[in-house]
């Protein structure tokens, strides 16, 4: 791959695109096109922007996200959670319809694509690491909770919020006497109507005779069908007059090109919220990329999405939109539909282009209620509780993550609940760590395998301890090893060679190996030889960087029996003479007491 | 072990209490004392706190400690860096010499106790080990050239200070022409002495006929003969008039005992720097008590540690001192000296408070630049460049992180030093983690031993895919996984089957699992099934609490080359029968291509 192919994936599946190609990509994005408005609507609604802020966050990233994304078949445009959290951070600065919030969602999406911009070209991507399953997971479910709640008053009709989700659902219910009914049923209707399409709409059309594929396709029209009814019943029944919320008018037109202002102080006030607006959006992307693409045995390059992805955000900054990153439901659709190439995405951004251009006024007439219903059914898809559950009974600590980040966003807003989640899993997972399992090894009789003697059979020699560290050695559990050699050698005074097994150790850091030069010299006061056995080849070259190896009281062994033939010859060699029985290690796995054979 | 006994260690040792343990304490003890005396009131100077106040935080404290520490010898008082910590933390909420800072420098020891004994009770010393060692070597060196940079004006005898360092170093250059000769001469001898006396005096010392013990330990009084022969020099040579700064009136008797204050917004303000004095001093008192404690087989407990500290700073607290911790110099003498219980340490309290009682009187005409050159030479013996090249030649990374260490605290202040530190040290091994070594695997010939095909000479089987991933799995890699496995099995079209080799795979965390089932589902998507072979015991315990076993497409294979004899039985079988070359597995460790023995 040339350096321009790299930065220009385009370049890449550009040059063999065939009139075939084109017809499947056109056809995913007519399909997509239709899903993307009303969801382009109603997340801008969301995020507390004008509705056609959500046209022209879909069309120019579209095509920006075409020339430099690597996976063939993402959907890029506003998402629900990018949208709250855009809601967040914007209103903590300017209050939502004024053209200052405005501003500060387009300056959002200018900073969110620059930082994706340095991640890629750094290569930084890793930092999504720092989100752990539990956390996202956690987030995600309480930030749908959360969009839900939020939009239930539309759904009510009524004025109703709250800082955190308590206080929503309380505001919820202190309203509930002032409902107006024909919001209610309009609402209630599109949200029965919605829940339906998503799991009975597909058999309905089968049972019609569509083909699966056909009619799978097309219940993802749900949603567009629901906005189309619900225009014809507000001019027919004439609901405006009887209280129900409209969307009025949309502008008509391309979106606006500007240059987005540089306002350094807003900047700064929006960096931390435009930091997790990148990540997150940079993670759920790129999920949703890796697992389309290991459908058709494609791949991804993530740095490369970080370019994709930012770029697809400063176009939308231009374009008078907000943060955008790939979303899940359209990428689907997307690859269902037969996209192969990411020129669908750029002709999806065509179709959004010819809607805002011409189908903005028919619009005039659509309620917030059904645009409401659209957020709260893709909304709730999201909220999984089941996760809470299985992750308690793999992890005690992951769960503990989990619930952290869930009861902290809902409590006290999504960005102290994403950055407990991460402090609470890098501490958790620092402790684990730091407490490495460690296993005093013994010789399984007659033969020359060495296993843990707390759950096998084994016998051991009284002047030599070996230990196998079951962890890297690195600055989060140096120490631990450090003690847990001293107690291990405190208790044994015919101890006269301790080894080490780093079979399992993969990586030693510095700090690391100042604790294995004290081990090494503390032992020694103690007259206790270190020797070391089985250690990886990488570690190897490592250590011989360090004067370690060269100053080591004890020997290096290639393997644990050598070390015992060496250090233990009369046990060892005495095992080793005796009539080797037929057994099975694995079969020897049972757990037995340890024996001594020697003094 | 007793519930008791373990909070309450002298319930131990002071069953088993004979004379002679009784005289060799109130031996070491009697050194200690005569060495503490000249190291309290440099350091409480240092700290920017009245000479007196050393001597009062090296009473209490040490009962305290003797009382609930775990180690035997560690002889806990001021020490260099923590003083400096506080000189800084106090410095930020009031000016050094007033009541208000003296007060701030009790709350530091009031809140550091209580830290040290929450961390203690709730098992939370596994915090220290966010400081990684090149971090506390780092901090450790840029403090001692801080200090010394500080001091210096008193060898001068001059006013000159700094926000940083190099503001200190020029604010010196600027006052040398007001250079005081009288002042600059009794420091500088002061200085030559002390370097000398490192290690020059034992020598003398044992030509004078004294055994080489008791040399070696009337060569660490060098500080005392050096201010008891200043405070003559000042008298009979009446230096105070030539302009030489003496430490004035010292308060005469035992610390006033009082209740400290509790002043909640003035803790706020304290608490960060609090929290570092706490793990700092943690840090540094538990490595000296762990290497003295291992030269007689001896152990100590970190977590009782913690609360021994806590209760040391408490008491210091209450007698109106500031924060304390365990000496390296110190407690290397205590221990030199024969000490052999934690009564030693309650001795040499009774040692000080004599010192108050009586000697402070004689402490009038004592010269401040005899104490600043106490405190340089203290320091600059822990200033270490060496470690900046060794650290450089074992790792880029840890070096990175030492490196901005020394940088930060050198120009922008302890604090943000280690905090510097302790991220970049953070974020380096996220990130070293977060690319796994990953190794694909093929057999040795005609044995049933599988190797990395880039180090070795090995064949491989194009239907099956051998991975063995050298790292636990977490949410710090488990994204990396997905993506190194998604590549793999990109390259192949033949692929039908993925072993995964668990053998140094020491944990799966829960977002390691998610990346594990998505990787899964992804492959069964390319129709290839996903095998798990040489699972550690606790990792698989551990998986059997999820459904992804269950759920697994492939199978758990108790061995690799049980994996291969299974799913590759052409190529694997051949293998073994053909002739069994007489080759040592390590010797076949040459680089060599990948031989394909099937399509």
């Amino acid at each position: 791959m040339t350096r321009l192919t790299q930065y220009f994936p385009v370049l890449e599946w550009g040059r063999t695109y065939t009139r075939q190609t084109l017809i499947n990509d056109g056809l995913a994005a007519v399909i997509v096109t239709i899903m993307l408005i009303p969801q382009s609507l109603a997340y801008a609604m969301l995020a507390g922007l004008p509705p056609v802020v959500g046209l022209y966050a879909s069309i120019l990233p579209l095509v920006l996200y075409a020339i430099f994304g690597t996976s063939r078949t993402l959907a890029v445009g506003p998402v629900a959670v990018v949208s709250l959290l855009t809601a967040t951070a914007a209103g903590t600065v300017a209050a939502p319809g004024s053209p200052e919030y405005l501003t500060a969602a387009i300056a959002l999406a200018v900073l969110s694509g620059l930082m994706l911009l340095v991640m890629g070209v750094f290569r930084l991507g890793f930092l999504a690491n720092l989100l752990s399953h539990p956390v996202i997971s956690g987030f995600i479910t309480a930030s749908g909770l959360l969009i839900a709640a939020s939009q239930l008053r539309h759904i009510l009709g009524v004025q109703a919020g709250g800082h955190n989700f308590v206080e929503t659902v309380a505001a919820l219910v202190r309203a509930l006497p002032e409902t107006n009914l024909p919001t209610l049923i309009i609402g209630g209707l599109t949200l029965a109507f919605l829940f339906w399409a998503r799991s009975g709409l597909r058999p309905a059309l089968e049972r019609l005779g569509l083909s699966g594929g056909t009619a799978m396709l097309l219940s993802r029209t749900g949603p567009v069908l629901a906005v189309a009814a619900s225009i014809l019943a507000v001019i027919f029944l004439d609901l405006e007059s009887k209280g129900v919320a409209i969307v009025g008018e949309v502008p008509q037109g391309l979106p606006p090109l500007a240059i987005p202002g540089i306002d350094l102080a807003l900047w700064q006030k929006l960096l931390p919220a435009a930091f997790l607006i990148s990540l997150i959006g940079f993670v759920e992307s790129v999920s949703v990329a890796q697992t389309l693409a290991a459908k058709r045995r494609q791949t991804i390059r993530p740095d490369q999405e970080l370019i994709g992805l930012g770029m697809a955000n400063i176009a939308s900054a231009f374009s008078g939109g907000y943060p955008v990153t790939g979303g899940f439901a359209r990428s689907v659709v997307n690859f269902d539909a037969g996209a192969e190439t990411p020129a669908a995405g750029a002709m999806t951004a065509v179709g959004i282009a010819l809607a805002s251009l011409f189908l903005t006024p028919l619009l005039f007439n659509l309620p917030v209620a059904v645009l409401a219903a659209t957020i709260i059914v893709a909304v709730l898809s999201l909220v999984d509780f089941g996760a809470l559950r299985r992750t308690w009974a793999y992890s005690r600590f992951d769960f503990a993550a989990m619930a952290a980040t869930i009861l902290v966003t809902l409590g006290a807003g999504v960005e102290s609940g994403i950055i407990t989640g991460v402090a609470l899993s890098i501490v958790l997972h620092l402790w684990r760590s730091s407490r490495p399992h460690v296993a005093e090894l013994g010789q399984v009789p007659g033969t020359g395998h060495y296993r843990n003697i707390r759950r096998h059979d084994v016998v051991c020699d009284a002047s030599v301890l070996s230990l196998r560290i079951d962890e890297s050695l690195w600055f989060g559990n140096a120490r631990a090893v450090e003690g847990i050699v001293q107690r291990a050698v405190a208790d044994r005074p015919n101890l006269r060679h301790l080894v080490l097994n780093c079979a399992a150790v993969n990586s030693v850091d510095a700090s690391a190996l100042e604790s294995l030069e004290l081990i090494m010299h503390r032992l020694s006061d103690q007259q206790v030889a270190l020797h070391l056995a089985e250690v990886k080849g990488p570690v190897m070259d490592k250590l011989h960087k360090s004067a370690f190896v060269e100053d080591l009281t004890g020997q290096v062994f290639l393997s644990q029996h050598e070390a015992m033939m060496t250090l233990a010859p009369d046990t060892t060699r005495r095992a080793d003479l005796s009539p080797r029985p037929n057994i099975d290690v694995a079969a020897a796995e049972k757990p037995g007491g340890r024996q001594q054979r020697s003094s």
